[in-house]
């Protein structure tokens, strides 16, 4: 049987956070246009937390979702323009503007135990004929089966895929496989499992094939890595596995590299690599857009990264919760004064 | 069953490839201090194609191999000192001089399928009362049984542990797992495995968990993975999933990030990362450390360094085959006047 791999990039979102969100629409035009010709499935823009996640909490963007989106809709040949959600932050009036600018799929994303906050906006998006998915985050915090419930309501609000997303990095090949065996046994055959992987352990690469090894056909990727905390799972080293193993794509690998390192790794104003920083996002679960916010927060208070970073780990914080970063570090200059 | 490893860093020896073998005795004596103090079971010392790699063929090192022994074993208090010997490159001699020196352990390599030159190298290390290993490099390039044999004739040598050797940083999870299951069926329970993985298709740290899974005692990683090629297993992320596995060791995650990001980082004149011509390396199965002679080849010459690497895989050159760079780019050079 051949696997067809579903590749969806993800540099201009996720890899929002790695640059503050900060990227001018001539650099979206000219990664849109290296991605799309590079035969890549689809492409997401947003705020690197969704549509309308410009704010005080979550950091302002350079430009707005709809600057963003248009400049990917006026370069877009082939692939699919896509975008996310979070229910909270995005509205339901967010989707039918994104709708309007050509956007043709989405993800709507909730913490992993909290699907049903979904229901509403994954309606309204296959009202509109939008290819829909559910994107369960920070997975590592739910138990395979408790996780793979929450996939099934999503399917039954009319997701057509459903993701294993360790937001955190913090999963090994181990907790993948079974996170993706438990969605196999509770959704219908034709429901699509995604995978979306972070680098700060290192294993990007290896839970995202472990993951098609086990059923997945749709994989998140990125240029570079270009991603928050250590990056997303690079998609040239992936595609390269993909190849080798004989796996159908339709991407071109050298046109990758020269993409990722000619358009992507120059807009890095803070390598996205794996170090003691994003490391330790992996090493303690943590949310990894929180990276720079805690660093942030570590030159403000003089407090050391990984301190922070493992405390909010022990506190079991969750995405939205960013502004609490600013507490945790106030509370250990206190604790570190008494 | 406790899972008990023995890490060897191989910053200081495979890492001398990724600096065109310059590193000064003061940096070897923090590294080593640094290393030693985190709690590494082992460090091996030498020019990166083991002692006397120094030469035109190989590159000239900054220092010779006894200087940086010296050095090392100048802050030594707590590891094994250990080092690498290519038969054919370094001599019975060299062994001899290394013991002098205060070298305890090293490893025999050799190409994949070529043991038999070992033998004489390991009998003399045996005889001298050090820790010997096998070292078949270039793994990928023989199949499980036919390199499984090799190791046993490595064994038979005397070896006390025998490498699944991936220099190419070409193998997979499928690739290592297969060879480690069939050492561990061809070799005696008391003789140990070791695991030497490259980064260049972003598995080094899963090839180094997946061969732990099925046996593997022995594992190679270095400090911000600073090696040939991509690097090798980089320590920080690998002692950070041993520690989330429950494996046992005797490092300190946080001293490793440190010698890491403020020792080793600092010293990499060209960054150790997945990129496209690392990532080459991979992709056509070309030894690691064949990548700055690659290099230095296409800016003389002005051939796309992936192009000559693809090349070099099609042909299949091995170590020490390092001057048939300069012929493969001027070919190409050839066949685009021609």
């Amino acid at each position: 049987m051949t696997t067809n791999l579903y590749v969806q990039d993800v540099t201009l979102r996720d890899g929002m956070h790695a640059v503050r969100h900060r990227i001018a629409p001539a650099d979206v035009r000219r990664i849109v246009a290296a991605l799309d010709a590079a035969g890549v499935d689809a492409i997401e823009v947003a705020h690197g937390d969704g549509l309308a996640g410009g704010s005080v909490n979550y950091g302002p963007g350079s430009n707005t979702d709809w600057e963003w989106i248009e400049a990917a809709a006026s370069v877009l040949e082939r692939a699919t323009l896509t975008t996310l959600l979070l229910p909270g932050i995005g509205t339901v009036a967010d989707l039918k503007d994104a709708y309007a600018l050509g956007v043709r799929s989405v993800r709507i994303a909730t913490h992993c135990t909290e699907a049903d906050v979904a229901a509403q906006h994954i309606a309204t998006a296959r009202e509109l004929g939008m290819d829909v998915s559910g994107f369960l985050m920070l997975g590592h915090m739910a138990p395979a089966a408790q996780l793979a419930e929450q996939a099934r309501l999503m399917e039954s609000y009319g997701a057509q895929c459903v993701y294993v997303t360790d937001s955190g990095g913090r999963l090994t090949m181990d907790g993948v496989r079974e996170r993706v065996r438990a969605y196999r046994d509770v959704l219908s055959p034709q429901t699509q499992i995604g995978i979306h992987a972070h680098q700060n352990l290192s294993l990007a690469v290896a839970n995202s094939v472990v993951a098609v090894e086990e059923g997945v056909t749709r994989v998140d990727a990125s240029l570079a890595g270009h991603g928050a905390g250590a990056g997303n799972c690079p998609i040239e080293p992936f595609i390269a596995v993909a190849t080798l193993t004989g796996w159908k794509h339709g991407c071109d690998l050298l046109a990758l590299q020269d993409a990722a390192d000619d358009l992507v790794r120059p807009l890095q104003d803070r390598p996205v690599q794996v170090d003691r920083e994003t490391l330790t996002l992996g090493f303690a679960g943590v949310y990894s857009s929180f990276l720079r916010h805690a660093e942030a927060a570590s030159r403000q208070y003089g407090v050391d990264v990984r301190t922070i970073l493992l405390e909010v780990g022990r506190r079991g914080l969750v995405g939205g919760q960013e502004d609490m970063i600013v507490d945790i570090a106030l509370d250990l200059v206190g604790a570190a004064r008494s």
